[in-house]
């Protein structure tokens, strides 16, 4: 019998100052469905107990007004990070959901410290916020570019590291994904958008660009996330060829990330007791 | 037979600065249900239709990132304000869609004008924005409060028509809806909130005091409504003692707003046209 899955394998070891080593993204198949029930169908019926059971979490979440809970989600053009958004969080109310998409900095962004932009987006208490791309961009886009040097990018890695130690501390749950696509998916993805009209505006030229530097992009994520998965924001591989199969961990994920948080409704009160209203 | 009902029965009639008026608030009969099909089974199904369309229409609009789309909703407590969001935009892809909750003004807010941090929060290209309370809050409150007196509450409403206007000049297409209860009903709604132990933590004894006050609010309302509502920023009155024809009244208003703006998907383009992905 096959070993039950486990969250905890996907996730990226932590750093450690003493030995910081970047994480060996080809471990994991892009391909492979760990947490796949066998067929389609059975995948759907068990995303849709997630929704379902994402709901009544998030509900008590935003209804204490107490914590706070973060995903970041990361990965190539074509990775699914918006599919994923939709896939998981089809249910939940959205009062207490807050999606925060992070595209190339703005003249006034850019005139900031690279944090800046993302601190002001952090969730409020009873938020659960998704950012879609996040600061983790600063440490891609520049170093794959050649805009920052290795020096600069290890400074940026603190920086995050204690950045996402303030959200910690201040009771932010921080769960970090990253999609992980083989580059022959991405391949098939980007034809897709170009072979079908309908689709061309999701085709963005520069994806190809990109693209041209794979390699580089893909250690930069080794690298990325070998230096800041921490105990307090763990980095976790989703194998995500499998659009199917990706929603499913993400949603096991966030599932469980509440559920740890031992939720309640708030209580009642006793001295609203026998309150008529006039 | 019955008339159709129609949705611009249920329009303020628009302001004119030659003839101001409130408007008759008690003109409108809260317990009336004007959208409904008959059963609450035919209304769930309507509303279920109401909810899919809403859907495809809001994906247009967040692909074509042209268009923006605010709906402000504002009413008593109890009226059911977040509701009507959870029931209206279940089917609705979280991307494209931002809830903003307006509390009483933080220490920062209120040391600027009563605008500033409404106008952060306006609908950016392609966004679906709901406002739960608004800058209507500032024409209400303090007005019942007689913390302001007569001509600051008119120099106020001007203002927001001044606002709205420049919203509407930069693409937004504003509809505005006072959920309309009675006082009865909200009366039924506090006690089943005291009534029921887990329902407490919804309970706000300062609703009691807003209560006591019921019939300024109600001319409060007139007023505002009645020097508010424009061609570019239009009022509804949503009978809503009935949830379900609440739900299915303002779905059927938004929905017909949207469609109004005759979305699209982006075209395709002929330059992508035999574009082989390496």
């Amino acid at each position: 019998m096959a070993k039950k899955p486990d969250l905890d394998d996907y996730r990226v070891p932590y750093f450690d100052s003493k030995k910081p080593k970047a994480f060996d993204l080809a471990s994991i198949d892009s391909a492979s469905k760990p947490f796949s029930l066998g067929s389609k169908d059975e995948d759907r019926a068990r995303l849709s107990e997630l929704n379902a059971a994402l709901d009544t979490l998030q509900d008590k979440l935003h209804t204490q007004r107490k914590q706070r809970v973060l995903l970041i989600l990361q990965g190539m053009d074509t990775s699914g990070k918006d599919g994923t958004i939709r896939g998981i969080f089809q249910d939940v109310d959205p009062l207490g959901l807050r999606i925060v998409p992070f595209k190339a900095p703005s003249e006034v962004e850019a005139a900031h410290d690279f944090l800046w932009r993302v601190h002001s987006q952090a969730p409020a208490a009873g938020e659960l916020t998704v950012f879609n791309r996040s600061q983790y961009e600063d440490v891609l886009v520049p170093r794959v570019l050649k805009q920052i040097d290795k020096a600069e990018c290890e400074r940026r890695y603190a920086h995050i590291r204690n950045f996402e130690a303030l959200l910690a501390d201040n009771g932010t749950t921080i769960v970090k994904c990253l999609l992980h696509i083989s580059k022959d998916e991405q391949k098939a993805r980007l034809q897709a958008r170009i072979d079908n009209p309908e689709k061309h505006w999701r085709f963005d030229p520069a994806d190809l660009e990109a693209r041209k530097q794979w390699d580089d992009y893909q250690q930069a994520y080794a690298d990325a996330l070998g230096a800041t998965s921490t105990e307090f924001a763990p980095w976790f591989v989703i194998p995500a060829d499998s659009k199917t199969h990706r929603n499913v961990m993400v949603a096991e994920l966030i599932t469980r990330t509440l559920q740890d948080l031992k939720l309640e409704y708030p209580p009642a009160k006793e001295s609203l007791k026998g309150i008529k209203v006039e």
